[in-house]
């Protein structure tokens, strides 16, 4: 029997309030209205930045909220007016919408659909929740809020891919391999032969080496405090790795000393103020480009003005520079093609009910991403 | 009579010690060691890097000392082994030298000579001064001290320019203009048809200006809070320019109701922490480019992480990201060509026993270059 039209009741994880851990609940998901798709998520990734949403209570949600950005799924049910997917289409989820017709879109140098904004409010067009749960209306989060069994998502938020593409690999697509290989390719724009170092090697920062590596980096160095992360980071490109804890000098130092002039990219996918003070000090007093990718939210960067008085730069970047629709579709292909590799990013893979689980996992730093299945 | 090889009797501008006016003395500079050069120092600017240095005491310098390093002369003598100039050549000095054979010298896309770093010292080889007043040593400043009638600098330090050139306009070639032309040319690649926006209005701010000028910006915004620069600056090339006193709101916002979208390239020519995350906030939040042009010693910026959370860059830049020797030859050859205009810098000119009057005269704003005339 169709459920198109209908409420669809099922399970999601849900906060209530900042500092709990996740409830598993029954929600009520409401049909799409115009211009929104409704999906069956089949796999949704943790990411880190949620990891730091539930330590650090960060004022950007509103509660009771759904949580979850990174996944892939297929689409249950379509809007009026919908035009690009239609029921059955598998997708990926993205928190970076591309409307395709602001001032951003049409920029060939712009990534940031105007459109992102609007999700601030945890609320769809019309001010309005597609999900209730126990009669009160629940938040939506970052345009996706994959952690459902079924969400709603507005249309210039979805991408179509391969019919063919295996939901619980690609679902990476959707966030931290997109955003950590992008930061690498059109955020730094890695140059042959060049020397990186990548702060942090969580999947995301695994991410950066495979980006160094497809743009032809010499060297590529991974920095991290848990040496556990050591093999695989080489297995996918780094040429060396150091644990800032094992050394003498501070890290900095150390990497000025390797590479005689510093290193000419440097990434720092922690999202902690003080190690993007000493990544951007370890890049090349001319020409080095130093790439916050960690997330950092309510936080003061407290740098000292002299790393400036040489050419130094300090970059932001969201979900890698890319153009979100057109991009992550293009991604999966290049995976179906094996031009990229997923797989060796996920350690885990547990139900939807596990998610506290799965959150104690990524914070021992065993576990790279988990992939939970609803 | 030949002065060569000859301790030379002459009037300089003595700092005694941090805090206290230039004193106007006689000192003794000796002839040039090998690979050194005496000049006839023929104009001096007085730059607002070195007004800081004398409001700020900053740790960098050493004491007594002589400053000033944005000048042109004659070269008076060489040293043994120089070989790329010669007595009678007009030059400009240089605070960032051009060794051409160190790693940075010899890579197309770095400027920072690695010999840079010796100056910090405020001797010249072997570690010994050429100048002593009373019969104390007197520590060079930057590899160039030019508030002298005469002084020795390294050949690397040294640029040959046109033996037609008017010394006392292209002696702006040696700092101020570089540094803002080449900011906006070289650091930020200013782009034909961008917005861009300029805090501080002084000689280098100007420069800035005529460098997005030349680069074709559409829309250039100057910002100063003191209106009778603005006059100037429209003549130079500002579409616009704004009083932030005059503002109910942030400049920052300002500038997003102005042009929509922030500002593509913004430049911070005043060295103040505050400015600088003013700045920064008034880019483009995909692709804005902010570069820190103003001094910023001894100084923290505090800015909010969440500045980061998009695509903008905060870049510094040292002498306009040029090659030092081989880019001031040209620029001079630029001036002689009228392809760049320097004379609407120069609002005033004064003898150097006169230079504690023109530090006066810039900090009342009135002024954008004074030259000194030894």
């Amino acid at each position: 029997m169709s459920t198109t039209g209908k409420v669809i009741r099922c399970r999601a994880a849900i906060l209530w309030k900042p500092g709990v851990p996740f409830s598993i609940e029954e929600v009520e998901v409401a049909p799409p209205k115009a211009k929104e798709v409704r999906i069956k998520i089949v796999a949704t990734g943790l990411c880190g930045s949620e990891i730091k949403m539930l330590e650090n209570k960060t004022s950007y949600l509103h509660y009771p909220v759904i949580l979850g950005h990174e996944a892939a799924g297929i689409v249950e049910s379509v809007g009026e007016g919908v035009s690009t997917v239609k029921t059955g289409d598998k997708v990926i989820t993205l928190f970076l919408p591309q409307c395709g017709e602001c001032a951003s879109c049409l920029n060939p140098v712009d990534y940031l659909c105007t459109e992102r904004k609007q999700s601030k409010s945890g609320l769809m067009s019309g001010g309005t929740s597609r999900f209730t749960c126990k009669g009160k209306p629940v938040y939506h989060f970052a345009n996706t809020s994959t952690f459902s069994e079924y969400t709603v998502i507005k249309e210039i938020s979805v991408a179509k891919i391969d019919a063919a593409a295996p939901l619980e690999k690609v679902c990476l697509v959707s966030c931290g391999f997109s955003t950590g290989y992008g930061a690498a390719i059109n955020t730094a724009k890695v140059t042959p032969g060049s020397t990186c170092a990548v702060f942090g090697l969580g999947g995301v920062g695994l991410s950066v080496i495979m980006g160094c590596k497809a743009a032809g980096a010499a060297r590529i160095i991974g920095v991290d405090i848990n040496k556990d992360k050591f093999e695989k980071a080489k297995k996918l490109g780094a040429t060396e790795c150091i644990n800032p804890q094992d050394l003498k000098k501070p890290i900095q130092e150390v990497l000025f000393d390797l590479t005689g002039a510093g290193v000419e990219f440097c990434f720092e996918v922690i999202g902690n103020p003080e190690t993007v003070e000493a990544a951007l000090a370890s890049c090349h007093e001319s020409h080095g480009v130093c790439v916050i990718v960690g997330l950092l939210t309510d936080v003061q960067l407290n740098i000292s003005g002299s790393l400036f008085l040489s050419g130094r730069s300090l970059k932001g970047t969201v979900f890698g520079g890319w153009k979100s629709r057109e991009s992550t579709s293009k991604l999966v292909s290049d995976y179906m093609a094996k031009k990229i590799n997923l797989d060796p990013l996920i350690t885990h893979t547990l139900n939807l009910d596990k998610i506290n689980e799965a959150v104690e996992l990524m914070k021992t730093g065993k576990c790279i991403r988990c992939i939970l299945l609803p």
